[in-house]
């Protein structure tokens, strides 16, 4: 690993009240290159750009994929990450399905380590801050043939994180777009499945809602995530949850949730959800709680439905009584060092890792 | 239109029996920059690279989309597009799903004549030999947050092609990975749709098939296309090809295909393809052939298909029987004003036009 330290550090600008998040990016970066059929030296270096032109491969055929992860800071200062090893297992998963060159251990892991080491000054301290990190893969190779790229880059950009209040949303039920294909890339953190989902978040923001709940391609009647967030339903005391497939991402807070809610001897169902079973549930008032789950907000609970025209208010339950807030407690309260961490979650940023 | 001519043309290494085609560039490109919700100015000038981070966000969220078309050069040396109103109008069907901005007409087509006319000498004379064209539209924001980005840049980009034989291929019958989502970004010339493809190729080519025959996501039963081209069945006399759809791209090779076929007074049938109607005609007897059509080869016939482990032999029509190789012919005639043209689909580039 090759360290070129910034000697101009930007994080006197840093104004822990007023991140622009994902816009205001750490000192440096970490940067890997893929040429030949092998990934070159890992390098950290200042944040900074390259050049390209319009034909670059990724710009035209879209291979290109990427990891969302946060760092934490405890109160005495040390940070941690958050299973950073299902982080590495998913992008390479993603990687192959995109036909692009898998990563190792010692990039991935190791380098973020190492990259959050030397900027852990710029991890904001306090209730709900992180640094939002960004791995990915894309391919660089200037050539304008339809077929996998020769060259490709990988990186590690990085930006502070302020705590943010996720207000309960309204949720559209998708019956017309879709996310995924059977047989497609819906569980690959692929860019090109982002892009797709845009105009038809659009147009449920312009019919009052503020994400989608996507339905299966073929039937429209069964619910697979929400947005950019993996989904859980309640009815009554019985929590379910969709299992993954090739068209859905394996959300590592799904996986995090669904582990916690069985320690506490919760019943959990993961099985396919027909949307026809919520509305029933909601019409019978056995509905109790339907919510999100994802690195950005933990969870993010919806307050209304809209199906076929109708927009269906949900309860809105106490904090107490609501399953979503108890568990994204608790799930923050082990990433931030705060509680007890029976799985082994979270995994220690040693002071001066990268110079080891 | 601002016009910034190289004063180091590289064309003195154009070597037109050797090019590497998709690397070599014409010296000019044509950009245009979108920001505060509108297009800048169009520009002309020398191929070249701009500078990006990792953070840009068509490398994380996948929106971009492009187009291929060719220019032709006669005998005489006039230049000709081929139907670029279609071009012109699919990019922004693409845009639109993606959730970018459109171009105008006169950043498109008329920035694209003003290209072609500037770099016309780059154009290689003589049977086959076309220039490739690149219209593409990537997210140039920086920024980490999964939305729809704020800038963007249009660019057209060219490379000289050879002519190429297309030998027949052998395709595979998908009845496992998907291109498409009912619902989904099939029909769009969406970068992310490229790189899903590669994989399942990869695993085709592994298998002994050049190409893949997609099928619909949710059965399987149904053709859709073929690799980067649509497909066209004959049984007996009969020309079969899917419908467009949401799923599948809507190609100009494909509609100038029926309309000549039409013209001479063939019977096409634009209806769903089972893929049990294939195989059964081929026990039978009656399928003469399969293609697919695209920019890139015009028609490429297929020499066998493999379906459920199996691989069935097509038969290989002389090119006089061939309904693929006389219609194929025909529309490179036209393409190159070898042949009258009765659907006013050639356009010619006037010399001079970029200074008018
Ligand atoms: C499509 C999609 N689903 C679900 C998730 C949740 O995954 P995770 O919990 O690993 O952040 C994400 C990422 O945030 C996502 O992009
Ligand atoms: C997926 C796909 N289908 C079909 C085609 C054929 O379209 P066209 O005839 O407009 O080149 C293309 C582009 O070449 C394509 O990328």
């Amino acid at each position: 690993m090759i360290i070129q330290k910034t000697s101009n550090s930007r994080i006197q600008n840093l104004d822990k009240d007023n991140i622009s998040f994902g816009s205001t990016f750490i000192d440096h970066m970490l940067v890997c290159e893929y040429e030949n059929g092998k990934w070159g030296e890992v390098r950290i270096m200042p944040y900074g750009s390259f050049s390209f032109s319009p034909a670059m491969m990724c710009l035209n055929y879209g291979q290109a994929c990427f990891e969302g992860m946060k760092a934490y800071k405890d109160q005495k200062g040390q940070v941690f990450l958050f299973r950073p090893e299902k982080n590495f297992e998913r992008i390479n998963k993603s990687a192959k399905r995109l036909a692009m060159p898998e990563v190792t251990r010692e990039m991935f892991v190791e380098g973020l380590k190492a990259l959050v080491d030397i900027d852990r000054a710029w991890i904001p301290q306090g209730e709900g801050f992180s640094l939002y990190i960004r791995p990915l893969i894309f391919a660089t190779e200037e050539a304008l043939m339809a077929r996998e790229s020769n060259k490709y880059m990988f990186a590690i950009i990085a930006s502070p994180a302020k705590a943010y209040y996720s207000a309960p949303v309204s949720v559209l039920i998708s019956d017309y777009y879709s996310r995924a294909a059977n047989g497609g890339i819906g569980f690959a953190k692929a860019a090109g499945n982002y892009a797709a989902a845009f105009y038809p978040t659009q147009l449920a923001n312009e019919a009052g809602y503020e994400q989608i709940i996507w339905t299966d391609d073929a039937t429209h009647g069964y619910f697979e995530e929400s947005g950019t967030m993996n989904v859980f339903v309640r009815v009554e005391d019985t929590i379910y949850t969709p299992p993954v497939s090739e068209r859905i991402l394996d959300g590592i807070t799904r996986d995090s949730f669904i582990e916690l809610a069985k320690r506490r001897g919760m019943e959990v169902v993961v099985d396919k959800i027909p949307v026809q079973f919520v509305i029933n549930a909601h019409k019978e008032g056995t509905l109790k709680e339907i919510w999100g789950v994802g690195t950005a907000v933990v969870s993010n609970r919806f307050k209304a439905m809209g199906y076929k025209g109708e927009r269906l208010t949900l309860p809105l339950l106490s904090d107490e009584e609501s399953y979503a807030e108890n568990l994204k407690k608790e799930l923050i309260g082990i990433q931030s060092n705060q509680q007890e961490d029976p799985f082994g979650w979270r995994v220690l940023v040693e002071e001066g890792v990268a110079h080891k």
